[in-house]
C-alpha cells in the first residue's frame, strides 16, 4: 500500500440550508460548496457548525450521496462521521469510505461524560474494525467545549499506535493552544489541524496542517492566503486580518451568524433557517452584525448572488 | 377525548443486553423486562442506563417492535424518544405511540450547549406538531449532569401551556432536590417523577407520581413498596433499605455494576457486554459489588436463573 496522502489546508466544516419543512437542501448545499471549493477551501461537511448532529443518519448520507453525484470531488471532503451510536458512526464512515472521501472527521460517542480512555479507544477501534476498509483515513475530533468528551493525548498515542494507517490526524477545537502545541511536539507526522483559524499561523509554523473553522463558510479565500504564505514576511499581518473578523463573528452566536451573513451576501434569506435547538439572530443582532462586516467592508468575491438586497 | 391517564410508579430504565457482535439481544431483553412487570415495575426503555443513545434510531424502532410482538404491554411502557437530531425524535416519538406506549420521556436535544428555551420550546413543539397524534404523553427528561442542557421551569411552564395534554410531567434526574420540590409546587397536576428512588419518599410526600430509578433494574419490588407504602408508618424504614442498596450500586459505575448484578444473579455472563465507550466492572469492582451485595443478603426474588454459578 502506499503511504496514505495526508489532507493539509483550510476546510469549512460546511453550514447546512434547510428548506421550510427544515429539510436538509441539498441544491443549495452543492452551491455553497462549490464556491468554497472555488475559494481553495475543502469541505468539513456534517461538522459542529453544519448542525451535523441535527441530522439523522440518513439524512446525511442521502445529503452526502447528493454532494458526489453533484461532481464534488471527495478527494476533498472530511466529512464529520462521529456519533454517539457505533452503529451510526459504523455506518456514515463505510458511506464515506466507500464514496471517497478523503478523511472522516470523528468525534467521540458524546452522550455519556467522564469515561474512560479504554472504553474511547474500543469506540474508535470498533468503527474502524466494523468498517474494515484499508482507504479509511480518521482526523479526530477534540471539542471539550461542546462534546464534553476529550481526546487525551494519551489516547491518541494509543490509538496512533494500533492503527498507524488509519489514525492520521486530529481537528483541536478545545481553545487551548498548550493542548494544540503539545501534540505537535509529541505525534511528529501526525496531521493537527487548529479548530479555528485564529490559531492557523501558529499551528503552521508549529509544522499543523492548517485548520477547520467556522469562519471558513465565509472568509475561505483570506483564510487559505495565511495557509500559504505562512513563511513570507507579511504574515502576521493576514492573520491580524482573520482575527479581525473573527472577532466580528465571535460577538454572535457562530452558526446563525454564519447563515445571516451568507443569507445577506447571497441574497438568499432561506439561508437563515436553522433546526431547533438553535435560533436565528434577533433583528438587533442581524442590525449589528451587519454594521460591522460594513465597516470592515468585509466581501465574499465570487458568491453567486440569487437577488440584490 | 377523555383526560389523558397519567402514569404513576417505578419504571426501571431497562437495561440492554448485547450479543456476542454488540447488537441489541430482543431474547434477553423480554426476559428481563418480564421479571420486573412480575415485580410491579413499568418499563422506562431506551432510557440513559439503557444505553439508549449507544444505540440507531433503527435499533431501538426493531426492539421496540419485538417487545410490543412478544405481547410485553405498551401500557406500562416510557421509551425514551429523545434524540439530538429533529428527524429521529419524530420517527421514534411517533413509532411509540403508533405502538401504543403511553408514554414517551424526552430528552432535549444534547449535543449544541447553552442553547435558548426558545430553541428548546421549538425542539419539543416540532416533534409534538410532527408526530401529530393525540394519544402522546410527553414527559420530559431533565438530566442535567449527563445532557448538559437542563430544562427550565420556565420553559416547563411554557410547554404546558401550549401543549396541556401532550406535556404531561417529568423525570427529574438533576440530583437536586431544590429542583424536584419546585416543581412539585409550581405545577400542580404535572407528573413528576424521581429520577432515583434515593428521592422517592420525599417525592411521595410532595405530590409527586413515583420515580424512574436505574436500580429499579435489580431492586424492582423493594423500591415499589416504598411507592405503595409511603403512608405507612414503616416508609422510613423502607426508604432507608433502598438508600443502602443505592448506596452500594454508587460505588461502582452504574451501568456495568447494574449488568455485572443482573449476569451474576441470573447466571448469565452475556449480561456483562456494554457498547463502548462504556466499560466492563474490573475484576476487583466485581469482587467488591458481590461482596457488598452479599453482605446485605441482597436477592432478585422470581428472576429466571439461566445456569447455577
Amino acid at each position: 500500500m502506499n503511504q496514505p496522502k495526508q489532507l493539509s489546508g483550510v476546510f469549512a466544516p460546511v453550514i447546512t440550508p434547510f428548506d421550510a419543512d427544515l429539510r436538509p437542501d441539498a441544491a443549495r448545499l452543492i452551491r455553497h460548496c462549490r464556491w468554497l471549493l472555488s475559494q481553495n477551501c475543502q469541505l468539513a461537511v456534517f461538522g459542529t457548525n453544519s448542525e451535523a448532529n441535527s441530522l439523522s443518519t440518513d439524512e446525511k448520507i442521502e445529503l452526502l450521496d447528493a454532494l458526489v453525484e453533484a461532481e464534488i470531488d471527495p478527494a476533498r471532503m472530511m466529512p464529520g462521521t462521529g456519533a454517539c451510536a457505533l452503529t451510526d458512526s459504523v455506518r456514515l464512515t463505510a458511506h464515506a469510505v466507500k464514496r471517497g472521501c478523503a478523511g472522516a472527521l470523528m468525534l467521540p460517542p458524546f452522550y455519556y461524560k467522564a469515561v474512560s480512555d479504554d472504553g474511547l479507544f474500543r469506540s474508535f477501534a470498533e468503527v474502524i474494525e466494523r468498517v474494515g476498509d484499508a482507504r479509511l483515513r480518521i482526523y479526530l475530533y477534540h471539542i471539550p467545549p461542546i462534546a464534553q468528551v476529550p481526546i487525551s493525548h494519551d489516547l491518541i498515542e494509543r490509538l496512533i499506535a494500533a492503527y498507524p494507517d488509519t489514525v492520521v490526524g486530529i481537528k483541536d477545537s478545545s481553545g487551548d493552544w498548550a493542548n494544540t502545541e503539545g501534540m505537535l511536539k509529541r505525534f511528529p507526522g501526525f496531521t493537527v489541524f487548529a479548530g479555528s483559524e485564529s490559531f492557523l499561523l501558529r499551528t503552521m509554523r508549529g509544522g499543523g496542517a492548517g485548520c477547520i473553522s467556522a469562519t471558513a463558510n465565509i472568509n475561505p479565500a483570506a483564510i487559505h492566503k495565511v495557509f500559504a504564505e505562512w513563511q513570507s514576511p507579511g504574515a502576521e499581518d493576514l492573520q491580524a486580518g482573520l482575527d479581525t473578523l473573527r472577532g466580528i463573528m465571535q460577538a454572535f452566536p457562530m452558526i446563525p451568524a454564519l447563515k445571516e451573513t451568507l443569507a445577506q451576501f447571497a441574497g438568499d434569506p432561506d439561508w437563515r433557517r436553522l433546526r431547533p435547538p438553535l435560533d436565528e439572530l434577533t433583528e438587533d443582532q442581524r442590525r449589528a452584525l451587519t454594521a460591522a462586516l460594513s465597516a470592515q467592508n468585509f466581501a465574499m468575491p465570487g458568491l453567486p448572488v440569487l437577488q440584490e438586497a
